[in-house]
Formats: structure tokens, sequence, C-alpha cells
């Protein structure tokens, strides 16, 4: 059967994340798959770039399936268009090559985590930063940043414990930029665990706010212990930025 | 009693508008006087600079009130940021002197007008954005703007037809600035009728989509007559964006 690459986009807010579960049409596999069998007149199952978790969105979530359609793709994008729920975005859909997989192709990741930084909260950005009441040291977060780069098993940032999967992941860059009182954190690399970008954020936010000291950021990394790390930062602050294939 | 000016923030989604409307707990004025006189311990009547629309949100509205009470400015913020919804920001609270008041007192006042100029819906600012998904000819949206410039009764660009009172204001500028697929529309005078600026860029809309040639504007400032005139453009792309005093 034909394949395609659907680019989409999505404020999580009002989903429990991208994972069908059970029957709920509360997760936006659920409604996505919903429409587009509904418009193929079949039933029609998704493969996403990655989960994300309930509240998280995504500036661009790629997704692969397989479907037999007389119908064309700027056809379809139409409808979805008009009968996806104003929170879920189609960007874009094209045919793709047959062993195209949206998760097992995908070669990098990018998460972007936003943080207003200030005492008085944000009316117009609140769905989409974590508010940090508190002055931040981004210096040392910087300093922290550098220890996650490259190769590491990254156990003690991951919420779920799998003694059979690999917790071995590779972060290619962390950025901070700051644009008056935002605090932007991009995470990239080559898979994410299960929490991890939260979890991260959260010991990074430790280190910024003077409660971890950045070399300790290295000791926790090899301890592979998740009592080690912080907590996991809001999921409103997390979003999916880009896929790469 | 001593007087003060309250600096706000809100955004106008989920209420139907400023103005306290018998008990519906749903109006911004009547979630803020509640608020503020549960802090104060007495009741509390609010003068808003203008009313905004249910929908319509402010980047700043300006309040006076009225209160004797022991508590600090600081004090009173501090409890307003811990006790007002999400959608509300309390920006800042000061002493005002004995004739302030928010009406009264301003002498200018700007609107910002949104839209999202894209066949593609944006998931993310869709609740401070119109959308309009054919292209819009800004030059003579422009052109016909300018039109508006100065004092002019204002009759056909507003919705409430009351003989006594006066239509007459003066528009000191419109800003059209595109960046991308947004444009958007500043307005700035010395106040507006009800539902003005909405009518005046559903117009501006219609000359931009080629529906209306610039000169027509002069036309309808003159015929007073409010069907000479466009549409009222959707709530959720306007903001009340500053006030001067």
């Amino acid at each position: 059967m034909p394949n395609y690459k659907l680019t989409l986009c999505y404020e999580g807010t009002r989903y429990r994340g991208w994972q069908r579960q059970g029957n709920t049409p509360d997760t936006i596999q659920a409604r996505l798959e919903g429409v587009l069998s509904r418009i193929l007149e079949q039933p029609v199952e998704l493969a996403a770039s990655g989960r994300t978790d309930a509240g998280v969105h995504a500036r661009m979530q790629v997704c692969s399936f397989r479907a037999e359609t007389p119908l064309r793709c700027e056809e379809i994008l139409a409808e979805l268009r008009a009968r996806l729920p104003e929170d879920i975005g189609a960007v874009s859909l094209e045919p793709a090559p047959p062993r195209f997989h949206a998760r097992l192709s995908c070669v990098e990741k990018s998460y972007l985590y936003r943080i207003w930084n200030s005492a008085e909260p944000n009316v117009f950005t609140r769905r989409f930063q974590a508010r940090v009441p508190r002055p931040l040291d981004t210096q040392a977060m910087e300093r922290a940043a550098a220890l996650l780069l490259g190769e590491h098993d990254f156990a003690a940032f991951s919420s779920v414990k799998n003694g059979k999967k690999s917790t071995l992941r590779r972060i290619n860059s962390v950025t901070i930029t700051r644009e008056g009182q935002e605090l932007r954190l991009l995470f990239t690399g080559n898979g994410f665990l299960y929490n991890m970008v939260r979890i991260l954020t959260g010991t990074l936010l430790q280190v910024g706010e003077g409660l971890l000291r950045p070399e300790e950021i290295s000791r926790i990394l090899l301890s592979r212990d998740r009592s080690q790390a912080g907590p996991a930062a809001p999921a409103c602050g997390l979003s999916l930025w880009e896929v790469k294939y």
C-alpha cells in the first residue's frame, strides 16, 4: 500500500498526549486517526516520530501511514484542515518512500522548553511556558548543559525504568537563550527517553536557582538513579520543535 | 477616599466582555470587583478606560477605584496576582491623584487588530488573530486608512445608534504592518465608538480583498449609515493595546 508522510502541529493543552489510550478521544492520535479514517474510508493507523506527553505541544510532528485511496494529497490535506479541531493543524502531506517510517527513519529531534522568568504571570503565553518567578543564573545552566552533550546513559533522567530497553542517547546540542523575561532551552539529539527533556529542564532549573552546582550533572548521569535528578518541569512549557529525516 | 490606578492585561476569550452584566461572573469587571472587594473587605467599584466586547483582549487596560485600606499597594497587588484567574493579569497598582478617572482622564487609546493571512490555520495564535485566507492588498488598505485620519463623525462605523451621544472621534494614526503571514492594524485615537475598531477593520479588509475601492471610505464616512460599511471583524483579533493619560 502507498505510504504517506504527514506533518502536523498542535497545542497539547487539552489532550492526554499523543498516544491512543483505549477508547478515549482525548489523545491527538485518536483524533487524527478518526478524521483520517473517515476521509479515506478505511481504518488508518498512524506512526509518529515519537509520543508527546499530556499537555505537551508540537510545532512540528511527523507521522506516517499507509492507505490505498483515489484522493490526491492536496484533497486529503484540504479535508483534514476542514475537519480537524482548531488545536491540531495539518501542515503538509506528501507521498513517502515505501520504507519510510516516522519513528524508525527519524535521525534527529529537537525539543524546545520555554520558561517565563518573572514574578508577574504572562496572561498571553501561559499555555506555552512554565513560569519561574525566581532569578536564574543562565551561565551556570549553560555550564551544566555542556556536560550533557554527547552519548550518555540517561537513565537518571527518565521516568520509566525498563530494564530491557537501552537508555543510551546522544544529545547534539543544548542552546539556552534569553529574550527579555523569556528563557528558551532547545535540546537536539538522536532521541529522548520518556519525560527526559522535562527532567533535564527541571534539573537545569535547580542549577539556575543555585540548588545544584553545574558539575553535579556528571555525577547524576553516572548514578543512573532517577532520584538524583531534579523534578520534571511542567508539560505546558515543552514543544516538540523539529524532526529530521 | 484614596484613589487608585490599576493596570491590567487579560485574554478575553472566555469572558462576555469587560462590563458587569447582572449577576453573571463571566465578565472581567465582575471577576475583578469580586476579588478586589474580598481583598479590601469592602465593596469596590471599578471604572475602566473603556469597555471591551466579549472575546476582546487587553494588552493594557487601566481602571480606577476608591477605597480606604491599611494595605500597601504592593500587598494588594500580590493578593490580586494570587487570586485572579490565570487569564487576567494584574500589572501594576499605584495611588492616583484625587481627580483621576480611568475613563474621563484618558487622552489617547490604541487598539491592535491582528490578522493571520494564510490558507493554513495557525494553531498557536488562533485565540489572538482573525484568519483571512485570501490575499490582501495592503497598499490599498493603507490608502483607505489614510482617509480615516483626523476628526470625523464615525456613525457609519458604530453598531449602536444613539441619537443623543456624539459620534465625533479623532483618529490619530492607523499603522498597517505585515510580518510574514501576520497583518497588524494599529489604531490610535482619542476614543472609539462601540464596535468601531472591528467595523473599521472589516471595511479595510473589504478594501484589501478588492471588494471596495479605497476612495469609498470617504463616502461611507459621510453617509453616517452603518449599512454602508463592512461587517465587524471577529472579536478574537482585537486587543486594547495602550491607554494614555
